[in-house]
């Protein structure tokens, strides 16, 4: 994987000034044109031996193109924000919008491979990193962005001769790393694993190209030569290939018979046994949110539901035991500018909550697999593919230790119907119905289909959904309220089993 | 995953009736259309629950469909044949060919999920498991192949039921697997490791179908329309979709200076050296393959080189050492028309060596990214996820405690030129060149390139490249016959390291 990496490629001082003059030009064009399309980020994983000349090409890079269309990213000590999150968290936060440019040093490779290395990590969790690592990649592939993958190489001669020089000069020998590269093992190890990752995460849609570092100007010509030819064939196809897969479309259940019809939706409760439990189940959840084992977790309600099925109404009634600074709502309507030139998941990712924090989705990630779906907005492809990458999403958030519960909240036609009307006829409510309503009522049944197939696909052992029988309001509350707590009861209780095994 | 299989699904006899006499029909229309077709193969996979109905489905299906076209393949105890060889091997046998349906029962998923279950294996190891799962089936996918994955599924009490009524049925009893599934902890404990599995593994280009499976008639139905929709859409689109991957185009190298200038080809060994050290090697290597230590491996070696460069006389080296009853010579040509209804890799996959036993294939899978490349056989997208397929594919051989040898022979363009002009001019060597070898040689710099690229992308760790300098055959017969040797010792020895650790 490395040896034509280990050669001793060099380019003389008068071709590279005449590469150089007419690289730069071309990389500045396609720069403006990326920009212009707007249709798709680039990424540039930085990455390989020390010393092999990563920082100076970043750094050349940025002279050659316009600073202001790139970002450089460093990741080195994570912030506390970001300790108290997933720990993909860091990087969705800084992936660069469509048009332009991010730069990831010390990005999830440089990570996986320093634990490794120092033994933090066995070979069984290194395979698990790299695996979540070539998931990531596909769905951001998938999703339009141009990945380079930069592996700078040496020779453990030519990594001796290099430390000496750093060694010798006092303006950078700041630049050595944590790792102590003058040990020989340390170089030993450092390639063994590298070789690992790089075999198995070099795909066709995301390859890792080796550059020898030894020498300044092929390894900056190498590099710029690469991103150009890419960029400039990707600026070419006009349209992203979105092929329909190769799979069998999702029909309805043939006997019409369906989750959501198995809902028992005369449950009710009247109003004393309602005021009793509300106060129980809320009294609860206010215990619950200051034992001092949530410390160690933080929370997510997701609420979804049929248009008038009361997700509003739950909300108030979970919210209305907590104060205030413990628990934050975030209303998902279409999507921003920011947000559109993202990956569909980018938007919720930058609102996941911190440790010991609450966050409440009011419709969420599921909006792909349902009005998206239903209204033709993402296309056969991209909703097909978002059960899965919506499963990778969830396990990254419950690996991390947050409770995470779904509710679909269920009404009937009639019960949404009366709703509807009453709200068109009472003056305070009539905000709350629109035209988009009467014309969602009408596809009625394909909301139907899709919210089963959601069900059956996305209902998993971390992350499961919860039906909620939602024509009695106060039976749908105390429900929703009892399931948060519920969750949280055995997140703790499993906590301590895990301690204890 | 499984809610809404547990809610009773049913259909009536009536109904059952009249649509099953349409889909039957439907059904053979469809598969003759395959047939006709034979641009991809189907195959079924077959999971779930004990006593859900699986066998009973499969019986129908092959009532309803021309038999004839369709293979029911169980995989219950391995043959000693496959025992000895790599644990995929047993599945790549039995793939379906193009236009054809292939019924696994028993497949990759039955056996994780029973290791899993009786504790054979860890998390960690399932982990690693799905992981091959899912690059298996990208990559058949990606050859055009349709993949269905049913899981037939009952909740407990269902089950309980289905038990009873099997136990108190002498003619079925029989049915009951290894597993015991009368134990409470043996369905919660499939269940639980059921999702995780299905989780990971419903991709969009093979998703899993969960059926529910106590009713027949509804079982049934729900498995023949969901195979017939698919079917019919697949049978529609009349080109397999092959993006161009969004990545960088290969280029060569900047400096015109590439692994193969490198070498040094004016090594060469004086007849006497040649007879000493190829005694020598040869000794050596009829020992090794003696050596009580061979039992628990296999030996490939394989040989790509230019053309003229000297492979035949290479192997013959080395087979001059053995008893014919030790090896076997796979010369790769173009494939034969069944090779050619399979995914590429299948063709090599049937002449792996069972343990023990040495195979030695003159040319090799490489031919996709050589010469498939270079004369345009295989499309760009095709070629360039070849690496990362072969990567896997060899990783998988050596996991097994195959020995994997990989030889490049190599010769400069005067050498070429010589050794054809003396084919041509000696009768009995005649035969060794044709006009395709002049074609190549053409090409001569467009291969350097391919060949560059290949040692680059697929020397890895676990196999890596040996270029071999054959300007002087007599050094690379010793070269070869020496790599061998020394890769023989480094398995017997890590095996010995492996087993103190």
């Amino acid at each position: 994987m490395f040896e034509s990496a280990e050669i001793g490629h060099s380019i003389d001082k008068e071709t590279y000034e005449k590469e150089v003059a007419v690289l730069r030009e071309a990389l500045l064009e396609a720069q403006y044109e990326l920009k212009q399309q707007a249709r798709f980020p680039v990424i540039i994983l930085i990455n390989g031996i020390e010393g092999a000349g990563k920082g100076e090409t970043v750094k050349l890079l940025n002279e050659w193109m316009d600073p202001r269309l790139i970002r450089v990213e460093s990741f080195l000590l994570p912030t506390d924000e970001e300790l108290s999150r997933p720990p993909q968290w860091r990087f969705w936060r800084r992936l660069p919008p469509k048009g332009r440019t991010g730069i990831f040093f010390g990005n999830w490779y440089s990570q996986m491979l320093y634990a490794r290395v120092t033994g933090e990590i066995k070979d069984s969790q290194l395979d698990g990193l790299i695996n979540d690592a070539e998931r990531f990649e596909r769905m951001y592939s998938d999703e339009g962005a141009l990945i380079f993958k930069f592996w700078f190489h040496l020779s453990k001669k030519q990594l001796k001769e290099r430390l000496k020089a750093l060694e010798n000069d006092p303006t950078r020998s700041w630049q050595l790393s944590e790792i102590d590269w003058k040990q020989n093992e340390v170089y030993d190890k450092f390639v063994r694993y590298g070789e690992r990752v790089l075999r198995r995460t070099s795909r066709d849609y995301a390859p890792w190209y080796v550059v020898e570092g030894s020498d300044e100007r092929y390894r900056s010509l190498t590099v710029g030569r690469t991103i150009l030819e890419s960029l400039q064939a990707a600026l070419k196809r006009k349209d992203r290939p979105t092929p329909q897969p190769h799979a069998a479309p999702l029909v309805s259940s043939l006997d019409n018979k369906g989750l959501l019809d198995a809902l028992d939706l005369s449950l009710s409760l009247d109003k004393d046994q309602y005021k009793e439990q509300l106060a129980k189940e809320q009294a609860r959840l206010a215990t619950l949110m200051r034992d001092k084992r949530f410390r160690s977790h933080s929370l997510i309600a997701v609420f979804e539901g049929n248009d008038a099925a009361g997700k509003g109404g739950a909300i108030r009634r979970v919210t209305d035991a907590l104060d205030p600074r413990q628990y934050r709502i975030v209303p998902i309507a279409a999507p921003t500018e920011e947000e559109r030139a993202q990956p569909y998941l980018w938007r919720f990712w930058r609102h996941i909550p911190a440790r010991r924090q609450f966050t409440i989705f009011d419709r969420s990630w599921y909006g792909r697999v349902l009005v998206e779906r239903v209204e033709g907005f993402a296309s056969d492809a991209d909703w097909l593919r978002a059960y899965a990458e919506i499963n990778d999403f969830e396990e990254q958030l419950t690996n991390y230790g947050i409770v995470l519960v779904k509710f679909w909240l269920s009404i009937d036609q009639d019960t949404q119907l009366e709703r509807f009307k009453e709200r068109e006829s009472i003056p305070f409510k009539r905000f709350k119905i629109t035209e988009e309503d009467w014309r969602n009522r009408d596809k009625w049944d394909l909301y139907v289909d899709a919210v089963g197939d959601m069900v059956d696909r996305t209902s998993t052992e971390i992350a499961p959904w919860t039906l909620v029988e939602a024509n009695d309001k106060r039976y749908a509350r105390v429900k929703v309220l009892k399931t948060i707590n519920d969750a949280l009861e055995a997140a703790y209780a499993s906590a301590k089993k895990g301690k204890k095994d």
